[in-house]
C-alpha cells in the first residue's frame, strides 16, 4: 500500500444497541474486562455497546470505589442478585475458579449471556455441567482465553490455516514466571488464591498451562494423549486465611509432552520458579515449509521462518505486527506503534459483540474451553500416576 | 518485593474536579489525545477529571462522527468559537503546525490552558510569540512530546539524574521511517500535510527529529551548536490540493551532529527513506560508568549497561519495564505485561492533571519546547548554508 | 582492568614434547580434530605438541588426499595397524559409532591413549566394556563432548560452581535441526550413517541429545529418572548402501523430562524436523538467585540474569564472552572479537595436553561419558515402553 | 539442497607452489596474519602455499619466541634485511603506521609482493607515493581491510551488486569501543602506539573509521564530500616512552556525514568512549527495495529486510551466514556452526593466493586503499576547519 502511514481510518459506529454488563468479581481481571468494555467502541465499529450496569463483590466499600473508578452504574454484594437482575444482559465471571460453576449455572438459568474467566472450571466434571447448562439455555457465551487475540497470535492462526507451514511436526509452548520463589510468600486469600488448590483447582496447570493449551488446540487441533510431570518446590507456606503454616496444595511446575491428532508432537512447560521470567509465554510451531514463534514479553512481534525464501538470505523474520493488514491493527495506530497486553481483552469483546451482531458463537465457547479442561485434568492425573493418559474426544 | 505479581493496587480518585476540554483538530493526534482523556482516571488517582466538552473541525459531518465515537458533548466547525466558549477550561491543539500559533494566542487571550501538539510552532519566531503570550496569560500549558513518558524513557531520565552514568560522552538518536519511498505518494492535504512545508514548517526535522531533540534536551541538557545535512530524495510529487505535480518543499532526511553544554557529542538522524523501519526512534547515551539505549519499536524495554558489574558477567541488560517500581507501571498490570504507544499520552495527561493539583508546570512547557524549535531552526539553516550554527541560549 | 584492549599476551611454549597422534576416520570430525591439533600450540602455552603421525581410512586415495591437506606424515587403510604402531602415542577415534568399542579396546590393549568421538558407544553395555578396558590399561582418555569448552558454557560451569545461582529449580536444553525434513534424503552410507541405527546406535538421542545430556550432567549433576517420547516422522527412506527403500530405524525426534539428584527438574528435546533451526543447541538453568542461557547459534554469548541487581534495571544480560578474564579467551584476540565452533575442539586438546602435563584426567573421561550413555539408553527404552525409567547410579 | 547438513566437501590442493613470506612486525596483527597463513591451505583449495620464511622485529628474544610459536624458519631484527632477502617472495607489513611507507617502498624496490596492514599510510601524500612505487614495481599487493571478508559482509556486497536493494538512500556505519575511557591509561609505546598520532597518524579515524570507510567504498561507491566533527575527551595522558604527562594528539571520537556519488547519504561515527561496546562495528544500507545490517559483535549474521516479502509476514530476517551457498562457508563446517574473527584474515589470504593463480589483483589494492586515505584526510581537516571538504576523485 502506497500510503501505509496515513493513519488508519477511525471506525464509525452506525447503530448502537446497549449490552448491559453485570460483572462479578473485581480483581485483576475485573480491571482488564472493565477496560475492554470502556474502550471497545472507541476503536471498533460495532452495533453493540457494552454498558457497565453493575459490579459485584463482597466488600461493599471496595466495590463502590471500583464502580466509581470505572463508571459502573450500581454495585451489588451478593452475586445471586446480579444474575437475577432484569436490567442485565450478560454476566461476566471474574471470581476465583471455585465459583465459576455455580455462577454460570445460575446465569444460564436466568437466560443471561456469560463471559467467564479462564480456566472454565475446577475440573472436567464441573466443566461438562457448565457446558450442558449453557447450551440448554442457548445463551451466547465465551471464555476469556485472551491471548488468542494478541494480533501476532491471531496472525499465527491465519498463517497456519493458510497452509503455509505444511505438515506440522512440532508444537512447543511454555509459560515461565518467577514470582513465587520466596518461601516467605504466603498462600491463599483474596490476593493469593492462585496458590490454593481449593480456590484455583490446580497451580500452574490451570493458571498458566491452560492458556498454552487453549492456544495450542486452536492453532494445532486436538491432543490425543499426554505424559506429565509436576513438582511442588516449596512444600509448606503460611495460609493467609488461617495464619497457619499449611501444606502447599498446588503444582509449582508442570511439564508434559503429547501427541496431537495431526501427528505432530507437543511439548509444554510451566513454572513459577524460572528466575528472570516475569510472564514468559512462548509458543513455537514447526512445519514442513515454515515455522513461527511468539513471546508474550514482546507480544507485538511474530517470528517467522519461511523455507521458501532464497537460500542465501533465509532467516527468521522479526515481524512487527503493527500494520493495517495485520489482525486487529487497522483499528489502532500507525505502523511501528505497538499495542500492549490489555488490548487482547478489547479484541475479545470486539469479537464477542460482532458475533452477537451476526448471530454466531464467539470462540472459545464453553464447549471449546472444556477441551482445555480435559487436557489439564489428564495432565494432573498423568503426573500423579506417572503414566500416559488418553484424552477422551 | 516478595509478592511482586500480586496485582498493583487500583488507584482511587478521592475528589473529582472537572476539566473541560475543547479539542481543535481530530486526526491521528485527536484520537491519541481523546483516548488519553478517556483513560486517565481509570488508572491514575487524580483530583481532576477531563470532560470531553467540544471537538472542532471544518467538516461538520466528520467531526460529528468523531464526537459520537469518543463521547464529546458538542462539536464546532470554527475554532474561534471553541476558544471563546465559557464552558471550556483547556484548549487542545491538534491541527497542522501552521495553525498552532494563531490558536494558542487566541486561547491564551481567553485565559484558557493550552495543550499543544508538537512541534510547538513553524519556527522559532512563532514560538517566541507563543511563549510570550502564554506566559503573559499565566495559564498552564504543555506540549505533547509524548515519548518522554514512555516508561523506559522516563526511567532513563531517572538513571541519568541519579548520576549512575557519570560524565556523558555521547548522545545518539535517530528516527527512521520508510513510508514515503514511493514516488507515487502525493503531498499535502488533510492526510499528507506533513509532506508540505507550508503546513508543516519542515519535513522530518520538525516531525521526527523534534521528538529526538526534545528527549535529548530533557535527558542531556542544552545543545550549543550544530552542523547539519538535509536531503530531498524525491524532488516532485503531485499535490493533493492542487492536483498538480509540484516541487517537494520538505526535507526527506536530516542528519546533524552537535555539542552539548555538558561537553558530550550528539549525533542525530532522521529520514523517511530507511526501508524496513516503520517508526524506529532509538536513543543511546554513553556515560563514563554506564550506558543506556531505547527503541520505540519495543518501547517497553530499556537496554542498560553497567560497567560496575562483575567483569565475567558484564553485558547489556534488556530491562522489561513492567514492574511496579518502574515509572508509571504500578498503575497498569503486573510484571511482564507490556503497555504500548497510546499510554505515553495517558501519562502526559496524568502528569498534567497532577501538576494542576499541585500548582506546578507540566514539562515540557511552551518555554521548554521553544528550545527544541531553536535547535530545529539551527539545523535547517546549517544544512542550507553548509556551516555550523550556534544555538542562542 | 584498565588496558583491556591491549592484545592479550601471546603464550609461549617453553619445552616441547611430541605427542604422536594416529587418527582413525577422516570425515567431518576428522577435520575438526586435525584442526585442533594444528592450532593448539599457536594459542596455548603447553609442554606437549601433537604430531600428526598417521590417519587411517579404507579409501586409500581419499585418505592420502586428506593427509596431504593436513600434513599427516603417513596413511593407513587398516585401523588395526594404527593401534599397533610403535610410533603412535594416542589414538583418535572418529569413525561411526559402531566401531568405537572395538578400536578403543584394541588401542587400550596396546597401551595407547584414546580420544574418542561422542557418543562413547552404541549403548551402555559397550560403554561399560570400554571403561573397564581403558581403566585396566590406565591410559589417558577423553571423549569429544566439545561443547563443554565453548567459553560461554565453561563460564556457565564456573558461575554455577560459584554458588551464584543458589538452589537449582530447572534445567532445560534442546538441540533442534531441520536437515532431514525432505523425504528424498536417503539414509546410511559414509555421508548419512547418522540416519542408520546399525551404524549410529540411535538417531537424535545419541547424536544430539547426548551433547545436551553431557553438558547437563557436568553443570547440574546426576539424573535419577526419565520419561521420554520419541518419533520417526519419515518411516521409510532409500538406503545408500543397498539402493532399496528401507524402514528408518532411528528416532527423528526425542523429548524427555527427568529429575536431577539435586531436586531440580530437567526438560530435554531434540529433533531434525524443526524448520528454521540449523543447529540450535540451547540450554537454560534457573536458580533461586540467578539464571543463565546459552545458544550454539551465537555461541560466543551467555545470557545472564541476576536477581540481586537493583530492581529498576534488572534484566537479562547479553554477555559477549570475549574478554581476557573469561574462560579460554585470553589466548585468543581482544574483547569484542568472537571465536567460533572449531575452537571448542582446540580447547579440548589444550585441556587434554595440560592434563597430561599435570598427570590428571581430562574430563569427560570414558567413565564420565558412560553416564551420558546410561541416560540415553534409559531415554530410548522409556520411549519404547511408555514408562518412567530409573538411571542406575 | 536436500542434503544440506552433509559436511561440505573438503577442498583438495592439486599443485603446490610455495610463497615465501617475510613478516615485519609481530604484534596483534602479526598473530592474525600468521594464523591466516597457517590455516589457509587446510580449508581452501589453492595452488599456492604460504611458507613462513622470516619474521622481523627489533627485540631479538621476543621475535625468536614468536617465530617458534608460529613456525617461522628464521628471524631478523632489521627490516631492511628482510626486504632484501632473495628467498622471500612477499613482505607482510604489520608495523605501526609510521613505518608503512618506508618498508613498502623498499619492498617494491626489491620486487617483492606487499601485503600491508591498514590504514595504508599516515596520510594521502604518503599513500600516493606508495601507490606510485608499487605500481611502478608491478608487484601484487593488497591492504588488510579484513572485514570485507566476513562472510556476512561479502554477502552484503553480493546482494547490493545483484540490484536487490535498488536505489540506495542511506549508508550508515559506526565503530564504537570503550577501552580508553580511563584517564589512567597511558599513551604511546609498543602496546599503545594507536593512542599516539606520531605513530598512528590519527586516532579513531585511521584505526576504526578507516575500516568503515573501506567497506563503504566497496559496497556503495565513491564519497564526494564530507563534514566532520572530532573530539579528544581526555586531553593529557602519561606517555609510555617518556614517562611524562603529554598532550593527547589523537582524535578520541570522530563523526562525519557525507554524500556518495550515487546520491545516497552517508553517516559515520567512531569513538573509544562508548561504554558497553567492545568493538561494535555496525553497518546498514537502506535501499528502495531492501535493506541490510551487519554487526561485528555477531559477525556471522546478516540482517536483511526485503520489502517484496508478503506484507503480513514482512520483517527483518536474521540470516545465520553458515550455509554452503553463502560466501566462504562451504570451506568451513556445516550449517549453524559459526566462524569467528580470525577467519576474515584467512579469507583474505585465500583470495590473495587465488588472485596470484589467476594473475589478477586482490582487492583492496594499494590504489583502492588510497581512496580510504583520502576520505580520512578530508575528515580530519573538515573537523579541524569546521567546514565541508570535497574528496578529490
Amino acid at each position: 500500500m502506497v500510503v501505509a502511514r496515513i493513519p488508519f481510518i477511525s471506525p464509525m459506529n452506525v447503530i448502537m444497541k446497549n449490552l448491559n454488563i453485570g460483572m462479578i468479581g473485581y480483581g485483576f481481571m475485573g480491571r482488564t474486562h472493565s477496560n475492554a468494555y470502556s474502550q471497545v467502541n472507541h476503536f471498533f465499529p460495532l452495533k453493540y455497546k457494552p454498558v457497565l450496569k453493575a459490579v459485584c463483590a463482597r466488600d461493599a466499600e471496595k466495590v463502590r470505589s471500583f464502580a466509581d473508578q470505572w463508571g459502573y452504574e450500581s454495585v451489588e454484594t451478593d452475586w445471586r442478585k446480579v444474575v437475577e437482575r432484569k436490567d442485565i444482559d450478560a454476566i461476566d465471571i471474574c471470581t476465583p475458579n471455585n465459583l465459576h460453576k455455580e455462577i454460570a449455572l445460575a446465569a444460564a438459568a436466568n437466560g443471561k449471556m456469560v463471559l467467564c474467566e479462564k480456566p472454565l472450571s475446577m475440573n472436567t466434571a464441573e466443566g461438562e455441567e457448565m457446558v450442558a447448562a449453557i447450551e440448554r439455555a442457548g445463551v451466547p457465551n465465551t471464555v476469556w482465553y485472551n491471548y488468542r487475540r494478541a494480533p501476532a497470535v491471531t496472525l499465527a492462526k491465519q498463517l497456519i490455516d493458510s497452509g503455509k507451514l505444511g505438515r506440522i511436526f512440532h508444537y512447543r509452548a511454555n509459560f515461565l514466571q518467577d514470582w513465587t520463589i520466596s518461601a516467605d510468600l504466603p498462600q491463599g486469600g483474596a490476593a493469593l488464591w492462585r496458590l490454593d488448590a481449593a480456590a484455583a483447582g490446580s497451580g500452574v496447570t490451570g493458571d498458566l498451562l491452560a492458556h498454552c493449551i487453549d492456544t495450542a488446540l486452536w492453532l494445532n487441533g486436538s491432543i490425543t494423549d499426554v505424559s506429565a510431570m509436576t513438582e511442588t518446590f516449596i512444600k509448606e507456606r503460611k495460609h493467609t486465611l488461617t495464619g497457619q503454616i499449611e501444606k502447599v496444595s498446588i503444582d509449582d511446575a508442570c511439564t508434559f509432552f503429547c501427541h496431537f491428532k495431526n501427528g505432530s508432537l507437543g511439548l509444554f512447560e510451566s513454572t513459577r520458579y524460572a528466575r528472570g521470567h516475569k510472564a514468559l509465554y512462548t509458543l513455537e510451531v514447526n512445519g514442513e515449509h515454515a515455522s513461527l514463534k511468539w513471546d508474550l514479553h514482546d507480544l507485538h512481534r511474530l517470528q517467522w521462518f519461511d523455507h521458501g525464501d532464497e537460500g542465501i538470505v533465509r532467516g527468521w523474520r522479526s515481524v512487527h505486527v503493527s500494520d493495517g493488514d495485520q489482525p486487529y491493527m487497522k483499528n489502532w495506530w500507525v505502523p511501528g506503534l505497538q499495542i500492549g497486553y490489555e488490548h487482547t481483552f478489547i479484541h475479545q469483546v470486539a469479537d464477542f459483540l460482532k458475533a452477537l451482531e451476526e448471530g454466531k458463537p464467539c470462540s472459545p465457547t464453553f464447549r471449546e474451553a472444556l477441551e482445555t479442561q480435559k487436557v489439564c485434568d489428564a495432565v494432573i492425573s498423568s503426573a500423579k500416576e506417572r503414566t500416559w493418559k488418553t484424552i477422551a474426544s
